[in-house]
């Protein structure tokens, strides 16, 4: 099957996190496809207030390999050892030492905002990570890897010193995108029952289908 | 173009926010489908951390028209003169009013974390957000009406409590599904040009494309 029969549902299906990836660059017009379907995702209030900085250089890449590097080494130390075998957190160090070789990274930006402050989750994730499904979706269906991080946000005083981000922005998710390296797939992701995390009318109960 | 023939990019750009429905049904299938999607998503170390209340019973669904109603009134209290008239807000009154009447209410749900407290956002929504936007991208695709709303967390407490939700999961995200009403129709979304919000390498520097 070519990226473009994928459907909808064989692209969410088989959208896998990427952490290998080949050095074959990452065109201009691939990354406007997939910025371009970022944007279309839904916001508060059509306020876009989101912002994208696309990083091909690679000093800054580096950089961020360092803070993934720094952040998830001591998220490792806090964990079970079980959590630690985890696949995803064995490749998290590859990840970071790949990450100046990367061909892009894209750092998802989100306008603080005024109200008073949520009492539980902070809903302007509502705004921007819906955009960087987007974006991955897109990415995936034209044959190009993403993985979300937001490792990078236990230095976020530093990225954004860094970036020159102003103070009324928060970083969201840093996506690297590149083509996978060889050998590594697009297969069906592996996830538990529905009947496990889904109930009706009200907590903990099941759902009859 | 039937719904089946939609391609990924048609329906990431025909994605709006539905806010009037009709009163057909949902099939368990089709929401099968749509929470299938959901939990494909990519989420933290692949822990699934998420939970999805389907709400169908009526008394329920009026409880969330009200928290709705209320919290939206409050909201444009606040607002200027613009943003009050602009559309997505001159529709939240009569969303919330016929809430009771949509077919399904979906209540995306996310573990608390344990780790220290991120400096700028929240980032759990990176594992619960990229579920709503993929359930909301497959129900298009159904030739289903969506819209995400975080206007009940300002009643988080009434909410978890009213649902028996327990203390160690926060509400994200509450998505009416159902069939748009007539005449209301999935057209293309409008958006600013990418130029506005996106970098190359640092923040207000220039795409060249």
């Amino acid at each position: 099957m070519t990226s473009d029969e994928l459907s909808l549902l064989d692209t969410i299906h088989t959208q896998r996190a990427i952490r290998h990836y080949s050095d074959k660059p990452v065109t201009e017009d691939d990354l406007s496809t997939v910025l371009e379907a970022a944007v279309r995702a839904p916001n508060a209030g059509n306020r876009q207030q989101w912002r994208f900085v696309v990083i091909r250089d690679r000093e800054t890449k580096r950089r961020f390999g360092d803070w993934y590097l720094r952040a998830w080494s001591a998220t490792v130390d806090r964990m079970g050892d079980d959590d630690r075998a985890s696949q995803p957190y064995r490749s998290g160090g590859e990840l970071a030492a790949q990450m100046e070789d990367i061909p892009v990274l894209i750092l998802a930006c989100i306008e603080k905002g005024t109200g008073p402050p949520a009492e539980g989750l902070d809903t302007r994730g509502a705004t921007i990570y819906p955009a960087v499904q987007n974006l991955m979706l897109v990415a995936r269906s034209l044959g190009l890897g993403t993985v979300i991080t937001t490792m990078h946000t236990q230095f976020e005083t530093d990225v954004k010193s860094y970036l020159d981000i102003p103070d009324d922005f928060d970083t969201a998710a840093l996506i690297p995108l590149g083509h996978p390296a060889e050998g590594v797939a697009f297969s069906r992701s592996l996830r538990g029952p529905l009947a496990d995390v889904v109930f009706l009318d009200r907590w903990g109960r099941p759902r009859a289908v």
